[in-house]
């Protein structure tokens, strides 16, 4: 029964890493795709995005499975039902970067940003794609310490997604209203990215030493970043 | 043991059912706040939004005790596991509406709105509140055909999103950006509400049915409603 249960969890535990990884890889492409208007790279990313949702079915059964065959209780609970969770954090993930590559190709040929504010998203993409492997590397180790770091890196993101406001809200803005809306969008999709990374990394913790850590989820998207005027 | 089964599985699902009462009467509250730019009726949301967050953990602790007590399967594992997910959707249902009364408490004593879209979250308040009451009752009742139903408002709250686009698009549009960004953050938020209802209704129809209904649940998150330029 124990080996039965560990193998399985393995098993839940790979896919939920792949997943990750591909919702990271999918962030990164998307990301290169927006910053150079390349049509192909963004189609790339839309046509993969299938893989993920997939993968996120045949996690939900792993875990369904997991829990009808072998009645976990205590940890072994805790780490399926968590498992469970975090399917829905890393499918937002993979949406997310959906979202990026869609906007990318609906824009084609044109460029979606302002050249003004392209720094901002290739440090928004670098970070997106950091946490995505951070928390990648959370579910193989299930290292609660490198999971609690992923903190600093948010951080940043929160960081940049403020000053890309204030750019957008500065009187100097001179892209019009058409590309504020689509900055404003973007941003807000790397931002959630991000979040759901942190939560990711928030549930290995939990179920690792049984306590989730202090900040309730939705302060991960507390609005902390949203502008004053 | 079915009895006790039965007994703790009524008492998870009051707690959803109301979790969806309260994310529907804060979604009202926040739209009312929003419209007459009423501070004391956003911050009446803000105190109130701590009570969702306690009934998101009390339902994941019933889920839980569920799972490790009474160690269902089939039909009755898929009913608590599918509650666990309605968990999520339904915090996120309650951090949008704080998003909203947060908004609205940042901008005050300015109105957030253009008096021009004002009528366009009227009706998106509105039907973000029928489709909170629609998710709370189909946790109820678990009527799988009321729950296909909530797929028509969603419909036409994704028109309500597109011409809201449109508005917002127009070249006449004349409330700078700084208000762009606001409504497309606000307008945004309204439309994951629904979608999140959605999701709910969706996840309702599997337990019941035991098949998820054809539309993957990435796409009630698809940007259809994003504009064309």
């Amino acid at each position: 029964m124990r080996v039965a249960y560990n193998e399985q969890m393995t098993e839940l535990a790979d896919t939920l890493g792949e997943m990750a990884g591909l919702a990271g890889a999918a962030m990164e492409k998307a990301t290169q795709a927006l910053l150079q208007a390349d049509l192909g790279l963004a189609e790339q990313v839309i046509g993969e995005h299938e893989k993920i949702t997939e993968l996120s079915v045949i996690a939900e059964e792993r875990a369904f499975a997991l829990l009808a065959l072998q009645a976990p209780v205590a940890g072994d609970l805790r780490s399926v039902v968590s498992g469970i969770q975090i399917v829905s954090d890393i499918d937002r993930m993979g949406a997310l970067a959906l979202h990026v590559a869609k906007i990318t190709r609906r824009r084609h040929p044109n460029h979606v940003l302002p050249e003004e504010v392209n720094g901002y998203f290739a440090e928004m993409g670098r970070i997106a794609v950091a946490l995505g492997a951070g928390a990648k590397e959370v579910l193989e180790t299930r290292d609660p310490e490198r999971a609690a770091k992923m903190h600093e890196e948010d951080d940043a993101m929160d960081d940049l997604h403020r000053h890309l406001f204030s750019v957008l809200m500065d009187r100097e803005w001179k892209h019009g209203v058409a590309a504020a809306v689509d900055v404003t969008l973007l941003g807000r999709f790397y931002e959630r990215f991000a979040d759901h990374t942190v939560e990711v990394a928030r549930r290995v913790i939990f179920l690792v030493t049984g306590k989730m850590p202090v900040e309730p989820s939705n302060e991960s998207d507390d609005l902390t970043t949203y502008p004053e005027l």
